[in-house]
């Protein structure tokens, strides 16, 4: 049996360390979990009863085309209902893209520090990553514009970009997209664009009528709480869509998925005070890292990286031992940790960990 | 932007038509489906409360790698937990293997008349299909063993196959397997296995310890009643599946199908129950087709192939009036419609309806 050759080695995706096993690890019977920038307020409550009415269908395939959830959609984010795609998490809309578009040969441009499911994706379709440096932890738009070729298909940015919660403004992307060739295709990954209040920031979907080149990818994981589902978006071109939408299964969302989000969707005022609190809860972070005398990346999502000036690892596994999961092992930045933002009592027990660790590893030295 | 050239013009899924569709278009307040194959006894009561406990944890990310529910089915299926891998459903399995596999030019053997999903993912990846016709409604795998070449990759044995109901023997079955290369994949496509009730089948994972090459399909949409919640399994030697994980996405299948499938599995009573059930709706339906004079395939999962002598299109559509949803349009069986075996009341309902049907289009001719 003879796979993909490139498929062989790739490395195994890293996720965030799940509660339980840490707490079975290290027997803790509290853990605080701020690895994987996930909401911790949940979920709108409207959820719940939503997914508790359509288990009498659990028996019954999901419409495959999420014409419910589409319709609704269409009209909050004011696009034709044909410019949308569903995907079990925007992960797959990404899978599906890189499925859709690339050939062997293909080339493709990415920060070198960004969510590492598009190199995974490229490598996977045999397209070669060309990885430009980020310039002060944001996206160097300048520098990838550079490196297109005759052989670039797909541009990805991640904006607010993963890990780093940078942002790139409205004025350089729309200079950018201004400059791109229109056979390259430009993602903007926009999964924690909920979160942004920098009035510098603009929305792909606002671009979009401009710019048939554009995908903005968006996901129901973050500010709309439904990780534990795995239902993300892409919105284009009806053009581009239809492309993606012919390597789509046919059943690739659930039905209780679709029936959340059309309930997420409807609480805004949920993610408005999301929104408010992570807000808050940033201001907080900042100004306790700020009083330690750490330096942070300016974040705009609901995550910060923090220079901890020591191996990022060994903060990771002394934090994880008083029962708090983050990140570590950025590769462009080994001594900085990604923390999500907790709830305020959360940050406060994080922020008092992470000084008993600094001190401790201070102390060994 | 340039997609895939083997893409574009790829047909899209038909799945079968969902009640609410038919109800609105036909002004009807009653509809019946036997169009997908699903449980017409829902699932296992137990669900409920897994589903509803879980929805505790509804904003934070599933364990990709679904350890609680893989050592619940390792233990369940007697396989080792590295020999098993989950999809959003048995179709993500495919694509998966698919995209871990094929390369363009690869070739892949499969029935003339089985499950579209092999087809659409090997178009995808651009791999030749060569589509071997069924003899007598059953896979010909003598004729599939000798369509192999240095260039096929895989074969794909659907057994029961989707949409005949027939099956291989074990005796066939295992000449075959004796005969093909090793350099050669089979995926034997189990969707429906849990409902044959004929002693001269046998079940892949009965065969894996003898071939390494075997991949075993199952999913819990079918006999577990799940196909709402987008789960389903590969089961083959550790090495294979090793393999087909390198091009899974992290977070393929969700909390609630995770939990769900657990409680599905530990209720083996449930899936005796509708075994014997639905044994006892082919039984009925043979015997109303053996009345009114209609010829069908031998049915060993929960459907049937049967003969109405028109074509297909008409007697779906006219069924479709009456509020009752079948599958017709198969390509090498255009007379034949196929049936999911429902309830003992939907299934007199459909054959009331269809010798009505009969009767008026053979009054019209």
């Amino acid at each position: 049996m003879q796979p993909k050759s490139q498929i062989v080695n790739l490395p195994v995706y890293q996720p965030g360390k799940p509660t339980e096993e840490v707490k079975r690890e290290f027997g803790l019977t509290e853990v605080i979990k701020l690895a994987s920038n996930e909401n911790p307020y949940g979920a709108s409550p409207r959820i719940k009863d939503a997914v508790l009415s359509e288990l009498e269908n659990i028996s019954i395939y999901p419409d495959g085309s999420a014409a419910n959830l589409t319709t609704a959609l269409s009209h909050h984010l004011g696009v034709n209902s044909k410019q949308i795609i569903f995907g079990c998490g925007s992960d797959e809309v990404i899978a599906m893209i890189t499925r859709a578009f690339f050939v062997p040969g293909d080339e493709t441009i990415m920060a070198d520090q960004t969510f590492s499911v598009y190199k995974s994706n490229a490598d996977i379709e045999g397209a070669l990553s060309i990885e430009v440096p980020l310039k002060n932890g944001i996206h160097d738009l300048d520098a990838m514009l550079a490196a297109i070729t005759e052989r670039t298909k797909i541009v990805w940015v991640c904006n607010p970009n993963n890990p780093t919660g940078t942002i790139v403004s409205e004025n350089a992307l729309v200079s950018f997209l201004d400059a791109v060739p229109s056979h390259v295709l430009v993602v903007l990954d926009e999964a924690y664009c909920e979160f942004v209040t920098d009035p510098s920031y603009t929305d792909g979907i606002t671009l979009l009528s401009k710019y048939p080149n554009i995908v903005v990818l968006r996901t129901f994981s973050k500010i709309y709480g439904l990780a534990s589902l795995r239902i993300g978006y892409g919105v284009g071109s009806a053009e581009v869509i239809k492309l993606i939408n012919q390597v789509r299964e046919p059943f690739n969302t659930s039905r209780l998925a679709q029936v959340a989000a059309i309930a997420a969707l409807e609480d805004q005022a949920f993610v408005d005070q999301c929104r408010t609190l992570n807000a808050q809860g940033i201001v907080y972070l900042q100004a306790e890292f700020d009083r330690i005398g750490l330096s942070y990346l300016p974040a705009h999502g609901n995550f910060i990286m923090v220079d901890v000036r020591k191996p990022s690892g060994d903060i990771f596994q002394a934090l994880l031992r008083k029962g708090i999961i983050i990140r570590a092992g950025h590769q462009r930045y080994p001594s900085y940790i990604r923390v999500s933002v907790g709830t305020p009592e959360q940050n406060k027990v994080f922020i008092q960990s992470l000084e008993e660790v600094l001190h401790q590893i201070s102390a060994q030295v």
